[in-house]
């Protein structure tokens, strides 16, 4: 299995593409599986359309679900934190994609992204894992 | 790594079942692990009891979590398109599931499922990949 | 690939930790990929902080998306078990981590848990599948 960790910046961003990493490290390799993996209990990964409002709208149904107004039985942190606890169980830090001919078997309108509404801890890690037959 | 893509015709059901093309997928394989993966941004993947009621709930939770009229900042499409860009963050349009002795070990109620909001485009894909050590 | 079935009591919990199971299961293994997966149509499986609340914090949001007395088309067995077939749509039972070293490459924060609405089936099973190329 080949496998890398690397860090990004998510900053105050909800959503933070990672397909240009994840393409980068699928370049030359056979066919397989990726497992795209983030380290934290405060972050989700997941494919969506970036760039035409889905970033707002996801934002918009977290809000909906999580208020960060609520009261939050996780309450250390800054107000609502509680909230980033939870968000991970509906979407999870770990993917699988396929991969055929060195490239990632993504639809047009699928992006890779890391979902961190934890605005702590801005400094991150995701484990790139590829493995084949 | 055995992988095809197939096509199917969701039409304007929310939930199809592709427990069938799944089953016929891994008969005579040796034990290893399944992914299932739609290439689509408007499309998830769940296991699920089919026949039951389930598909009305998983109906009714949609409508209740992101309603058809509210506002979406992904705005073009039919009415209420922006919340099925939405939805893959939640119902990933990605699984993995283990395969032993030719067979999905999917439980007695589980079915292998592609939930899919969007009615403006009934033509969709799934792969398949298969991958053993 | 290595696959082995166990059994869990889940009981009355909503959240039950795998990850001292999980983790013996990785013990002396290459670099590779485990897949946790619970054949069961009323469990999910997440990655979570235990023990610092947000266990109570996931029971509140699953009690506020899909409250036990809401109407559920699935309605056999007892109140509310309609909802425990609708949350698996949203906390899939499958997730797949990568294995460095022999262990489990998880964060400092996470915990693998069984997430488990379903009070009428207190008896479980978890399939942990691991690959290496």
């Amino acid at each position: 299995m080949a496998s890398r960790e690397f860090r990004l910046r998510t900053g105050s961003d909800l959503v933070t593409d990672l397909t240009a990493e994840v393409t980068a490290f699928c370049h030359g390799r056979r066919d397989g599986l990726l497992n795209i993996f983030s380290p934290h209990a405060t972050a989700g990964v997941a494919l969506i359309e970036t760039g035409s409002g889905t970033e707002v709208d996801l934002a918009a149904t977290i809000e909906r679900m999580w208020p960060v107004e609520a009261r939050y039985a996780h309450s250390h942190g800054s107000r609502g934190h509680g909230r980033d606890h939870v968000v991970p169980a509906f979407v999870s830090p770990s993917i699988v994609i396929p991969v055929i001919e060195g490239r990632p078997a993504l639809g047009t309108w699928q992006s890779v992204v890391i979902v961190d509404t934890n605005r702590d801890n801005p400094d991150r890690r995701v484990r790139l894992s590829f493995i084949a037959s």
